[in-house]
């Protein structure tokens, strides 16, 4: 592979280079010709497929259904909830014009669809008997994004999916905003092999329009945090202007309460950044589009057939076993190119096959993780490669599992917080008195906001860190992307 | 089942009132607030998926992948193909602001994507080695839509998939076309049951930038006619202007050949058009989201648990057979609501179980499409509802067929094309002349235009059926949506 299309940058070194060279050089997505936007080329859409599938399977299976709602919102909708409409003003887009006509009134492109589904839902809802009402989209929205673009981080338009229930009860909607955050765990910590911190946002954090957000936080390479995904209950908040009202089997009418819940293309930044190494991506196994590349290693013409017999065979019995395995035949391009690139693209496990393991009736298998190598017996091998995908999966798990828990400092005074957050960044572990004026002297200080108050109250062990008035909860605080 | 909640209008006296209600009572589909635009309710976006999942398999088995293409696309380029721009200009949503500044150049909301696509090609394509690159995209478009909106039919957004390929030659470019448009026939024809014309559309109809369009065309019962998909070779009209060059294996470079094709929700509406009557939907079952419903129908509450108790195992035991079962337990509808609301879903087969098919071990299924009765014995029971299913399957079709057949009149003078378009619409298969002129005084005097003209020429019957000079085609003229 020459240098042009290897990646340059050191991840150590240049964490924000690095990513962008992963990024476009393993093919995951361009730049496209409108600021901020970008174009989600094919091998990056097939790990966002298979986030689809990891999540759309439990929301399916516990009652959910997909639905699409409009593109546009008639900026009167986005008016009925004043703090969710003061939050995302600043950020739509708007259409004024269609063909040659200017538009009576201006509609957004919809930064989230709160407004307009509450809205059909006023109209869907008319007894018990409807609840709970459980919709899922898989769409885009579009938040103007003024700082440097960065795929999949920083972004204009993103693929997400937005949840949005109505419940009969407050229980009923606490119930399916925990459930989703369980989801949405089992999809970052299980697939993704990115641990997280779970917990409720604060006041100043939360979803503009909510009574209360739960997140779930990781910690990258740099020191940052990223919201992973987030799950609101939106109390009565939205049900009351949109009028969402329920006959109750009491014969009463009453308001319904709402959530809504969503996780975003986001994800696949955070796995890039944490997973990845000089060489390029490394993707789970659990989310690999391709989880075994196989290479045939071609030195005399007379051996070929047997080589490439045995490589289809073993694609052929991978494939049976449920494992997503690719034979690259291409005769245009070197093994080594060939093993610089799939390593670049973070394929999970490499089969080699020459002619020497025609011979012993063996293969050789790569390790992604940790580059390590196996020689297998063929009547081993499909054990043997889930032995090792499963290995990956839970080495990767496992590392980052390390680096979160080493990310965290627990400190006691703000002069500590200060230091730690300058020396090495990640979680600063304190205590905090509750005031948002609190916590927004400490955003204008250091640039760290609260990331996450831990769903259940862990001991106090000191004043508040900023005031050093009495604590009355233990929060973590970063700076985050 | 109330009056307010089945269907009122009769499919033979007011199709369009029928097919309003049918859509909207069987909850496909919604209005939305912004005037053209619809919500996709679960079981219509249920519907999509199947439809996606059909064609998905398709495409990717022939090596397409899917990507994702940003939702807004500057002016400029929308301007680089001069007929593709003045085509689609009228019906374009443009975005002039964002947040509170304005934008320096309009943006459009893609009213389709050759442009954004091909000027990425352009930077993705370098050798024949690049080639054939062949990506689908699943989104939505806009073009604004001032006539009545009519959901899945008239919407000004719209749900679909658009193909875009390159190729280093003509004759591959030709390849990929018939390709998609036999994937199509087949999503259409044996998947939705709905007969079509397969052919090319006229200078005068084909693609706003396309060297060449390949269509396929349904017939309405109303003798309408309705485009269910194109495919079309774009010749070099956007590799030109977007600067698409290969270097090919002679060394040399070369301008590639595109292609581009879709297929929308608009299947959707000739589904419900073709195969529904006065009770409703009429899903084929490859379609159906849920093929069979159980109705359990309880006596006595003695009986209850045994009755229960046999729906929950006919479900499971059809599940691991593959078919998509739904047992309908709400106790607060009788077994006579679920029939007619289920009769309006459209599923194709329903299996009733009461207390004597208990102490029988039967069990009664009622065929949505002909009403048809059976008494099935436990033992038969998974092998007679394959046989169901795929008879309804075969009728739905069949039964179309007939009517497509039935609805082409040939005819070899202008005062019988006339004629027998007032009276009976469908088909006007006649013999033409090849002039646009000839074809737009047609259209301007009839109202039909060119649906499509054959794949392989037929033989010609008489002169041009509008200006008696000899004729250098068969064409098939009707009226559409």
């Amino acid at each position: 592979m020459s240098k042009e299309i290897g990646i340059t940058a050191k991840k150590a070194a240049d964490l924000s280079e690095w990513y962008t060279q992963a990024v476009t050089k393993a093919e995951l997505a361009d730049y496209a010709p409108v600021k901020g936007f970008i174009i989600l080329r094919p091998y990056g859409y097939s790990i966002w497929e298979r986030i689809k599938e990891h999540l759309d399977r439990n929301l399916k299976e516990t009652g959910h259904a997909n639905a699409y709602f409009p593109l546009l919102i008639p900026e009167s909708y986005l008016k009925k909830e004043a703090t969710h409409f003061k939050g995302f003003t600043p950020e739509v887009f708007w259409v004024t014009q269609s063909g040659e006509n200017a538009l009576s009134e201006r509609l957004a492109i919809r930064p989230t669809s709160e407004t307009i589904v509450n809205d059909a839902y006023s109209k869907w809802v008319r007894s018990w008997r409807d609840l709970p009402l459980l919709i899922n989209l898989w769409n885009s929205v579009l938040r103007s994004e003024i700082t440097a673009t960065r795929p999949f981080l920083r972004t204009s338009e993103f693929l997400w999916q937005e949840g949005h229930t109505v419940h009969a009860t407050k229980e009923d909607a606490d119930k399916e905003v925990m459930m989703i955050l369980e989801f949405y765990r089992q999809l970052i910590e299980e697939a993704l092999a990115i641990p997280v911190l779970l917990g409720y946002k604060s006041e100043k954090e939360k979803f503009r329009g909510a009574l209360y957000t739960t997140t779930l936080e990781a910690m990258m390479p740099d020191g940052k945090a990223i919201q992973m995904g987030t799950s609101h209950n939106l109390g009565q908040n939205f049900s009351k202007p949109f009028e969402i009202k329920y006959l109750g089997k009491d014969g009463e009418m009453h308001y319904a309460w709402t959530t809504s819940w969503g996780v975003s293309w986001r994800l696949i930044s955070a796995m890039i950044m944490l997973h990845g190494d000089d060489k390029g991506l490394v993707i789970p196994p659990q989310i690999a589009p391709i989880q075994v590349v196989l290479i045939p290693i071609y030195f005399k013409t007379e051996q070929s057939d047997a080589i490439t017999a045995k490589a289809r065979t073993i694609v052929e019995t991978l494939k049976k076993e449920g494992i997503e395995a690719h034979a690259d035949f291409r005769d245009q391009y070197t093994p080594g190119w060939k093993f610089n690139e799939w390593e670049m693209k973070g394929i999970p496990l490499r089969i080699e096959v020459g002619p020497r393991d025609v011979q012993n009736q063996q293969s050789v298998l790569v390790r992604r993780d940790n580059s390590q190598k196996l020689i297998v017996k063929d009547n081993d091998l499909v054990n043997e490669v889930k032995k090792c995908l499963s290995e990956i999966q839970s080495n990767l798990f496992a590392k980052a599992k390390t680096s979160l828990e080493e990310a965290v400092t627990t400190v006691t005074s703000y002069e500590e917080f200060k230091k730690t957050l300058d020396a090495r960044g990640g979680f600063i572990r304190s205590c905090w008195c509750g005031s948002t004026e609190c916590e927004e002297t400490i955003q204008n200080d250091t640039g760290a906001t609260i990331r996450t108050l831990p769903l259940k109250d862990e001991e106090l062990f000191s004043k508040c860190v900023h005031c050093g008035k009495p604590a009355t909860k233990v929060a973590y605080f970063a700076r985050s992307y």
